[in-house]
């Protein structure tokens, strides 16, 4: 008899005697519904597909007592209009990108990406450990949220161009479609940043109203079919090195919540941002290929437009930093522990990924 | 009256009515107790502190109805023998390295970290979303075990080294403390690997018994103050680029749990396994600029060197896949997702953060 067949028939051991005794339904728990808006279409499973996960996740942690249903933006509150509805009470919890809201506060932009802030890694780790998650929350309470790590892009691609951009100088009086904070460093440079929805955009670059845009990265690109009427790529989008999305619950709502469902909200958002990562890292590569096979032409920024767009950037960091107390304490901590971040990061990690790169093209 | 005023006196809205009901202490949870042993000594609060923070979220998610208690390498089970405890339905759950057990079958590798396998996020794709977890779960179960996500470490260090390697004929007759599969590489270009526990290696760094030792990155060598008597040190460690640290459960004990357990379970494991790898990417830095204060040499393995470590590499997963399917299968698995990763990975990643890490050091 084998060792493993001994102790099936024994029990599975002393310590395996709590474990048979469990129920199956867990009937103590307390049954709460919730509405969690996004600000994402239901075509961008990426998007999307993290917050429904995240919802999914926290039944499945409660035996679906705990139930948490998702809409697409405009269903019930609009796509841009997340946080309003969390922090005024109408639902309890949003799935949004903070910096959609930067047009209230400046700050808003560091609970997704800055200009030239840093990769997925050492944003995530200033979030958690680095100070950054006290200082958001603690800026967000003035909107009555708190937020929860919900997701993860990566490091976006710098959009789709009608004509080459080979200096700065190309940059002067080209109509972007860009969101966001960085629209207002590009303007340093002549950029004429145009706000437009998803669904809009590539009929405005085939028309020529536009003269680029930038959305996401290839898996979301592709199925807006840029490739045809903008066909140069450029990268690396250095307004979102590694953009987080962040779920925002309403803080009275977080605060009535016994700690164990907190607890299991956090943990559920872990979760569903490390499968958002996964997803994009998982399905750019392929969508990259069909992008290269359908006329998308590679390329990346040229030092010097890096360079200005870097210059442009830290300058408009700077002004509002002189006029805004919260986004200047955020900015200056971020920026810090950036800093110390890639200190670490080129020695192993720039490293190794160079070599493996060159060495995974055969 | 402000809106936010009138909607605390009117009861939190409609949706919130749910919420105040909430009991606070879950009385039909059911009560069990698991243990974890872990190989870690307690002094690695890297690794250690992943699995009691692991530990520590389950019992948040579930009012501590499901405890699991932490123990050191060496407590109730040897540090190395933390799989055959899970195995045996000793104890329920153990954190450790997978290719700790490399020795039982070199498929055991792949849950930690090939040589020349991807970077974490490479890595942690292919376990959540290209066929990862399947694979080696399938693997696993021949030993009565499952797997879940609980750590990494990031890009690890290529040790320290008494004399400087400038060729792969320095490699020859050196006696470099490795851990894992790795050595097996390093053995056809000359090496002679050692296993020796952590508290030991400084000592026989000290008296030349070997030459170099290889360990974890800068956070954790710091504390075994290799820098003194073995200053040169090396990166990559090409044979860690995104060494997962993997939970195992006993595969009984597992499908015992309710299926809720099961979820919190596996939540917990990702919120660890964000925390480990925020941790390394937090303390390495200023590790390292101790490290350089206190004599350490970092420099790169020379490019004859790390073409000459991936060629023997390479040999060794092709002679290891020709007599063992398992292994074979999870290594093309991974190999492709891998490449197609780098792909990808090479555009806006690698670009940006070396841009990033160029302008990060003023």
């Amino acid at each position: 008899m084998k060792r493993r067949d001994f102790l099936k028939v024994t029990g599975l051991g002393a310590a395996g005697a709590a474990t048979i005794a469990a129920p199956a339904i867990a009937q103590g728990l307390p049954e709460i519904k919730w509405r969690m808006p996004t600000s994402w279409p239901k075509s961008l499973d990426t998007l999307y597909g993290g917050a429904e996960l995240m919802a999914k996740m926290v039944g499945e942690a409660t035996d679906n007592k705990f139930q948490i249903q998702t809409f697409a933006g405009g269903e019930i509150v609009p796509g841009l209009q997340v946080l309003d509805a969390v922090q005024n009470g109408t639902v309890e919890i949003g799935h949004t990108a903070s910096y959609y809201y930067f047009g209230k506060d400046p700050t808003f932009t560091f609970g997704s990406a800055v200009p030239f802030g840093p990769n997925m890694r050492i944003n995530q780790a200033w979030y958690m450990l680095g100070g950054g998650r006290e200082l958001l929350n603690e800026f967000y309470k003035k909107y009555n949220c708190i937020s929860l790590l919900a997701g993860n892009t990566g490091a976006q691609m710098g959009g789709w161009y009608r004509k080459e951009i080979k200096t700065p100088e190309d940059l002067k009086g080209l109509k972007l479609r860009i969101g966001g904070f960085a629209g207002r460093a590009l303007q340093k440079l002549g950029v004429v940043p145009q706000q437009i929805a998803g669904g809009d955009i590539y009929p405005a670059l085939e028309k020529g109203t536009i003269d680029a845009a930038e959305w996401v990265g290839p898996y979301d690109d592709e199925k807006l079919g840029f490739a045809k009427v903008a066909p140069n790529y450029y990268y690396p989008g250095w307004w979102e090195g590694g953009p987080m999305l962040l779920a925002f619950v309403n803080l009275d709502k977080w605060n009535a919540l016994p700690k164990y469902y907190q607890a299991v909200l956090e943990q559920a958002g872990h979760y569903a941002n490390n499968w958002m990562m996964a997803k994009y890292d998982q399905a750019n590569p392929p969508a990259l290929r069909k992008l290269l096979a359908a006329g998308a032409k590679l390329r990346p920024f040229p030092a010097p437009v890096m360079e200005a767009c870097y210059k442009a950037a830290k300058e408009l960091h700077s002004e509002v930093a002189a006029t805004n107390a919260d986004f200047k304490k955020v900015y200056e901590s971020l920026t810090s522990f950036s800093n110390n971040g890639y200190s670490w990061f080129q020695v192993a990690e720039i490293g190794y990924d160079s070599f493996m790169a060159r060495h995974s093209q055969g």
